[in-house]
């Protein structure tokens, strides 16, 4: 691997002017894809791409990526949390892509590598880490419909704050009926690009009425529940916690899986099935729809408040977080921050 | 407008050398958006973007384009087909898509000022012409999943062969009952960049087959006609032509609606339905499946000669272009090249 490094390196924001997703590192990974194969990876100062005006993904969309992050422990010590898990489903996402598949143990060292040589941009405070961004587009300097030749994997960092800036607060969500995120058979399970872009109208026509995001249901008969925003969803019904199973219109989140995991570490097991619009409307009348969260890599475990259904809301939990929530999420970050044990083998020691 | 003019013109490629989409012109057209408005249009030479690799478009995909051609008449004039419809379509896919509207007198006069100073650039050949190239891109350098507040909007040219290497070959198509490319309440009817990533895998496993395009079926129930490949559909039962409405899901194919005015005006109404593909079956079984033809501004007009159904192959009209498709294809591309008057009013000159 070829290593450039800036002889620029840039001011660092202070932590609590992070944001999420608006400072970057001073270096990035880049890996180009030409005459069927990768060529060798290189960590070189981060900076802007030369980009054809014809690049096959400014016009056809075909582009991936994943969200990551790495922690930094109350030691100094770096880890990443699940990151091989994200480059399996990177593979799975390029597969339905038509894109290139990358040599996984290759590109998690190169990361590793990277992560090293821009470690000091890693927060430390409570709630910030590393956000990583892989990400892979086609370059092809052509207008024909069909998958590239060539592609240029690259894979950015963002030191970002936790994702609530006012504490676990629980969101609001609306129940979507008109405009649809992904049918089985499309690529709703697959973390494309062009999944993102389609979801934007509906996000903002829930804002404006006063919700957080939108609840998605299935597009064959816009009754079965199927993820949040850009998160999974799980419900307490009674004693059951139900999430939506991957039908193929989900995407198959990886905090998603900790949770199930967690839980049934604790005896508690998740039902994966369809859950219906109307099965969960009864609940909330019959009083037994206890909770609801949201799982992600941004916001790790987000509770859900208030429900949007029909211009009425069904209020969870008296709008507060629960203590399964709370545990969960304390769980989970605890895993990624080192500060518990992490008897799944997730975290991966980077320094 | 600002024009800037190349100091080093390109060698233009040899006319039986063009393919589709490969070549480009001198100099294209560039406009941002920022601060909530359109900045200045400029012409500038042809050239790389120079983009953050944390560019919006590259992903989550918020970027949505238009084609359309120009054409060079044999009394050298130089003449556009019905491009304030693809504006007016662009438009439409930028309020589906969160972008900012174009001002559709403004892009017109914009793209008639950069089609005169690359003027030379457009093959007279027959089957030849200018492939005009639209496109809006989401430009924000950040990594949250919102739409931009800032966007590139730019124009470039490629002259183009014939979309038939082999003269109007009919094509065969293959029906797709497992992959789906948009659900009613999704992207189907915008011309977004996420649509066509969409599309490839079909279109791979449907040439590994044999194919040269899929017949897309509703995301629902699998069991209606929506369109093929990058095309709209046409078919002939009986003494009626059919083609799928417009549901939502389905482009609203300018060539598609050139071809149902052109057949109006010659007395042959257009039934815009609901098609089945158990209709298609049963007509062809009958013997009443005459025609099948595609639309779009890339082939025009593209005869099918086969369909693919559950391994077995409906052959349409002997695998032969018709007599009904032959005139529709030499009455849109007279309008297109001049040498047939144009009633509609679809032609603009351009010099």
């Amino acid at each position: 691997m070829k290593i450039t490094l800036t002889q620029n390196k840039k001011d660092k924001p202070e932590a609590n002017k992070l944001g999420f997703g608006r400072h970057f590192t001073d270096h990035m990974l880049t890996m180009d894809y030409k005459d069927g194969a990768w060529q060798e990876p290189q960590i070189v100062p981060f900076g802007n791409f030369s980009m054809h005006p014809a690049t096959a993904v400014l016009h056809y969309g075909q582009g991936i990526f994943e969200g990551l992050k790495a922690y930094k422990g109350k030691d100094g010590s770096v880890s990443l949390f699940r990151a091989k898990d994200n480059f399996i489903r990177m593979n799975k996402t390029a597969e339905r892509m038509c894109m290139p598949k990358l040599d996984i143990n290759l590109v998690m060292a190169a990361l590793i590598e990277l992560i090293k040589i821009d470690a000091d941009w890693i927060p430390s405070e409570a709630g910030t880490s590393l956000y990583i961004r892989p990400t892979m587009v086609a370059t092809d300097e052509f207008l024909g419909v069909r998958p590239s030749h060539t592609y240029k994997f690259f894979i950015i960092l963002s030191p970002v704050a936790s994702y609530y800036a006012n504490g676990l607060q629980p969101t609001a969500i609306m129940i979507e009926d008109h405009y649809v995120r992904a049918a089985v058979g499309g690529t709703g399970e697959a973390k494309c690009m062009g999944n993102y872009a389609a979801s934007l109208l509906a996000a903002n026509i829930a804002n404006e009425r006063g919700y957080d995001q939108v609840l998605w249901l299935d597009a064959a008969e816009k009754k079965y529940i199927e993820e949040v925003g850009a998160m999974n969803i799980f419900f307490v019904i009674g004693d059951k916690v139900i999430t939506p199973q991957l039908v193929g219109s989900i995407l198959p989140g990886i905090t998603r899986a900790s949770a199930i995991d967690v839980l049934k570490a604790e005896g508690i097991s998740v039902e994966e099935r369809r859950i219906s619009v109307d099965e969960l409307e009864q609940a909330y009348n019959a009083g037994t729809l206890k909770v609801a969260f949201g799982t992600g890599t941004a916001a790790v475990i987000s509770p859900v408040g208030k429900i949007g259904l029909h211009g009425k809301d069904l209020v969870v939990n008296n709008n507060q977080m629960g203590t399964l929530t709370t545990r969960l999420y304390e769980k989970i970050t605890g895993i990624q921050n080192r500060t518990i044990a992490d008897p799944f083998g997730w975290v991966t020691i980077v320094k």
